[in-house]
């Protein structure tokens, strides 16, 4: 920690200390006092402003809202939340704390605006193919940014595809996928990504547990299902000189049929390690179609499940070792192995915990069983106690060892019901946030402590939530976002499929020790399942303003097809019609291209603008192309002209007043 | 007009009228003097509000802008914003004056959160498909609400898709696409969807002009070009009934091969017109690539271009006389037969003109000469009196009756550079605003008397601009959007492709007289080209809350496949396993699912929730089925089950607190 952040950190924690003698005073001034809505006058408000507020029914609390939210026209927000876009396959990027939307990022679902998946782009979609099988969509669900020493770097962001058990890569020079990779075990990944503190790996694991193989086995056969079935946590390993996933030094260990789920990595004291939680430790296997209980009765049925604790620097070892199998061209180590080498444990942890979140200074692990009422905070230096000693409650059926909840627990925080997931005040502060579904409402506490400090409902339903860098070594404090699941009547109606709910809350104020409502956004595509909120200034030193001319972004390398001005040509090859072009405010070189039945046509495009935000665009009829042209981009498209005819193409961008002018033919002759 | 309305008008004119007469001593007061940005406590603001001001810098006009744009949590807007998306190929919904986005409609491109072409949604989706490929994007252009009596009536859109030639119907009771056509003649829409008065007919016209036959012909040829390439503009007849385009009642009317353009239907007294106009009435046939000057530059030789004016009502007198020829299975009538029956004019319009639109009471024509300076203010009453006389300038080299301009125009108003389009102010304030690229502004304008009122910067390059109910024959003022092509330098740093810029602007106070800029919206999926604003009030009457049980939302009917709590089944037909199934919180009945490899499988899913926004989905691995679940509705999947394996499938939307638990496997066996 630099000093400037070691002062900070200090003066909150004295802010705290004083807000902790003096808050009933506080309490009763300031923003409280506004919550009781006075008149407009009494809070210093008058003129054009108050004749606003009253004509708009704003109360001073809600025009404080309003000042603490709006960003006038050319102001940059502080913050950028980075949300997972759920079934959408997309990420989604807004300010904070104006809460603007400001960028779709195509992940795993094509978006023609982007040309992802319409133009050569397609290749990184099709990397994510399955069992040879075109995917066009994913269900995204925890994006991690890459991190150097344990804090957001903003150079890269990993996602994970629940669906399809896949996780994409995307490079924050352009805010573009870059790679996906699919699982090659795994039919479902819920955990993840987690992030290793200097982004050594990329922690993903299993939801659903299935066969590793793609063999039919009867899930519903309880000894099938207790001997084929498995879970496992993926070590997705990452080359940053690259910014690709290296498969081949990548690897997996086995894990027991439970449901694992969300993961984090470990940092400082518990740097090395990965943790998840996991539930249907009761290996039920359902069947209400047989009259059997339904799963989410038969998955709930014990009081614990487990957290999962995986030692990933044992792990690279036993990789070194030899120590593994290859399942479908990757690398397993196998439960026993792991348990053998002493990097495989479980703890018990209170009815179907959905998160572990690991404290700033990596020694509290903490954890919500959503059917429980409590925060399980564990202490990292009580279970490496345990571990080292091997102190074990016992083993599970899979033999792995179990440590005592009690020992390793530092204690319990009653927070209320539905707790799902935890997030950080500042460092230092010892406070941390927890998300209730069941009640509707964030809780603030003191892990240390274990004690309530604040609560606050929300509107409705909320999974996750995520504070500036809230789950680092350096957490920032200022804002938490609550991910509402439901809106239900929180915004207009648009028919029966409602936007979900992204509440802002001031939590910037320690003296006051309340947190505040800021701001309801909805969020209209997809159902977002957790969000990063990072410092913009970190996005701003790595975004790119333009390519650099003639760039493959793709490869973010020279494109061997750029072509500049006055170099454009057609090559006609046999049946190959290939096309270096150009566009440029506001034509494209060439207007005319010609081919015949059956001939393969590829176009390539290089962009020449050099000034900011010109983008250009290529649309055709009827060949399904959509390119977007940013300075500096070259790209590709390639088709069969299947069908005779005369297509237009054009500029899909407003680029200037002659841009409808932009355009020009592709006349397919017959064979 | 009703009575309320009138008054309302009446009063604003007053208004107006003293507008005119104090507006230099009002302008010195209110707005004007916080747009210099005295210190807050002089402005009326202090305590906890001015400290936040204070701190976040923002200036009493700012703080006033927020105060006007910020809806608390539960609060809905008044007006809803309905936008193009542009080449992402959707519509966006967001609220007004919050610029909330609240909605994206799938149009084109499969949308996988509502599962929009990845369920039997993917029918609706086919219907667009051309010549017999599937089209998996569209490049959306002008939005156009169903009317009646020539207002908004919130029970349709409709949307263009400029890149495939292709008009979509939209049923605002559940914001879903319910139809796609495909222009039997066209190669590419621009103008369009203008609605008739009451729905009689969508209007779209050609873009690029090309041969409305399949065939090879060469563009660069000007006798081809002559001869072959033509543009239209096609009537789409709506039965509000079925809510759907009756193709067999459509037609067309076969326009030159000038570059048609963004067109408006006729109201009140030029009721059972269609305008539109057009560009490259040069029939510039470009070539840069053979050292041709480019086609910006060959389309803007001429210093006029043509409006067409074209009468539908005499349009189906010809189609009811037999007078039209059948291409492509659609009717098409001749532009010598369109003359012969008088329904079809051109009068000339300053250089490169891009669109047209009619004023509340339907005799003003407004348009724009993109290279000019000038909005043309057309007066149909002196139109219509040189048509019924028949006082022609001439004919265009296809016959065409040409008026004169001079003759045809109230006057002109010199409004800036690079002016685009216009929208009014409510109906007898004689108010409309027009939109500069060039300038980067909107000016405010009285076009009775052609005088410029007021100017404002925007950020940056404007091309359409919405006004509230702004293009009825009842527009209601407060608010004006500028649709801004650049953003540049106004949000954080996204890389190399930036959002569109959205700015909303007051213009609530005729008294004041002034435009006032209050916020800037990042928009950052696909490039929206035009939006209509509407009462929000008329959307909550129309949209539903959830489904009938058991709703086929392609068609709004019962399903057939409707399935009631303990009637699920599983039914195994040769090689069709056809599953009836059912989703509640938190299960799915059935858990499992059996087959072979090379069985049909498809299965029905009815959510039964009756609650609002209890929303389940349905994602399986591998499949690349993703299902939106609304309360009520039934929805259905189909696939042949290729590969052998275990495929989990499970509940996409966090439904309730045992979510994850909402799950269940697909069991395929070996052949």
């Amino acid at each position: 920690m630099n000093d400037e952040k070691k002062e900070k950190v200090i003066s909150r924690r004295s802010l705290l200390k004083k807000a902790a003698l003096g808050s009933a005073v506080i309490a009763g001034a300031g923003i409280a006092s506004l919550g009781s809505q006075p008149k407009a006058e009494a809070a210093g408000i008058s003129g054009e402003l108050a004749e606003v507020a009253k004509k708009r029914h704003l109360s001073p609390n809600e025009l404080l809202s309003a000042a603490k939210t709006y960003e006038p026209d050319g102001v940059h927000d502080p913050y950028l939340c980075l949300t997972s876009g759920g079934q959408s396959g997309q990420i989604m990027v807004y300010g904070v704390p104006s809460m603007r939307l400001i960028k779709v990022i195509g992940v795993f679902t094509p978006e023609p605006w982007q040309g992802y998946g319409f133009d050569d782009s397609a290749k990184i979609l099709a990397e994510g193919n399955i069992r040879g099988k075109s995917i066009t969509y994913g269900d995204t669900h925890h994006p991690g940014f890459s991190e150097t020493k344990g804090d957001y770097d903003g150079e890269y962001v990993f996602i994970n595809d629940k669906s399809n058990a896949r996780v994409a890569v995307i490079d924050i020079r352009d805010f573009s996928t870059k790679q996906i990779v699919t699982n090659p075990i795994l039919k479902s990944t819920h955990g993840g990504t987690s992030v290793t503190p200097n982004t050594e790996y990329i922690i993903v694991n299993a939801q659903y547990a299935a066969p590793f193989d793609d063999k039919y086995h009867d899930a519903k056969n309880q000894e099938v299902y207790d001997k084929i079935f498995r879970g496992a946590m993926t070590f997705w390993k990452f080359d940053r000189k690259k910014g690709r996933i290296d498969k081949d030094n990548s690897y997996s260990v086995e894990l027991p049929p439970y449901m694992q789920d969300i993961n984090d990595a470990g940092k400082l004291v518990s740097d090395g390690w990965g943790f998840c939680n996991s539930f249907n430790t009761e290996r039920y296997t359902g069947g209400i179609e047989s009259g059997n209980p339904p799963f989410e009765a038969g998955c709930s049925a014990n009081d614990t499940d487990f957290m999962h604790m995986i030692n990933w620097r044992k792990g690279e070892e036993a990789i070194k070792a030899g120590d593994y199998k290859v399942i479908n061209g990757h690398r397993v180590i196998s439960m026993k192995a792991a348990v053998a080498r002493g990097m495989l444990y479980l703890v018990p942890v209170m009815k179907s915990p959905h998160g572990i979140t690991v404290s700033p200074d990596g020694r509290y692990l903490l954890a919500s069983g959503k059917l429980d009422t409590h925060v399980s905070v564990f202490d990292f230096k009580k279970i490496q106690h345990l571990m080292n000693r091997k102190i074990y409650d016992g083993y599970d059926p899979y033999g792995i060892p179990i440590l005592s909840m009690r020992r390793s627990l530092h204690g319990l925080v009653e927070t209320g019901l539905g707790p799902l997931h935890n997030q950080f005040d500042v460092a230092g502060s010892n406070i941390a946030y927890n998300s209730l579904f069941v009640d509707s409402a964030i809780v603030k506490y003191d892990y240390m402590k274990l004690k309530v400090l604040d609560k606050i409902p929300i509107h409705y339903n909320v999974g996750h939530l995520a504070a500036v860098h809230g789950d680092t070594v350096n957490p920032r404090g200022d804002y938490l976002i609550s991910l509402n699941k439901l809106a239900i009547d929180r915004f207009n109606e648009v028919g029966p499929l409602h936007p979900q709910n992204h509440e802002l809350i001031d939590i910037s104020d320690p003296l006051h020790r309340k947190m505040r409502m800021l701001y309801a956004m909805p969020f209209p595509i997809g159902e977002p399942h957790y969000a990063q909120i990072i410092d913009a200034n970190l996005i701003k030193k790595r975004a790119w303003k333009v390519y650099p001319l003639g760039t493959d972004t793709n490869t973010m390398t020279r494109s061997p097809f750029r072509t500049l001005a006055g170099h454009e040509k057609t090559v006609t090859n046999g049946n190959h019609v290939e096309v270096f072009g150009t566009s440029i405010r506001s034509h494209f070189n060439p207007e005319h291209i010609y081919c015949k039945v059956g001939d393969k046509v590829t176009i390539h495009i290089t962009n020449l603008e050099r000034a900011e935000d010109e983008t250009h665009g290529f649309g055709i009829y009827y060949y399904n192309k959509s390119v977007s042209l940013e300075p500096g981009k070259t790209a590709t498209i390639e088709f069969i002209a299947d069908k005779e005819g005369v297509f237009p193409y054009y500029c899909l961008e407003f680029c200037s007043a002659l841009h409808l002018e932009m355009f020009g033919y592709l006349m397919v002759k017959p064979a």
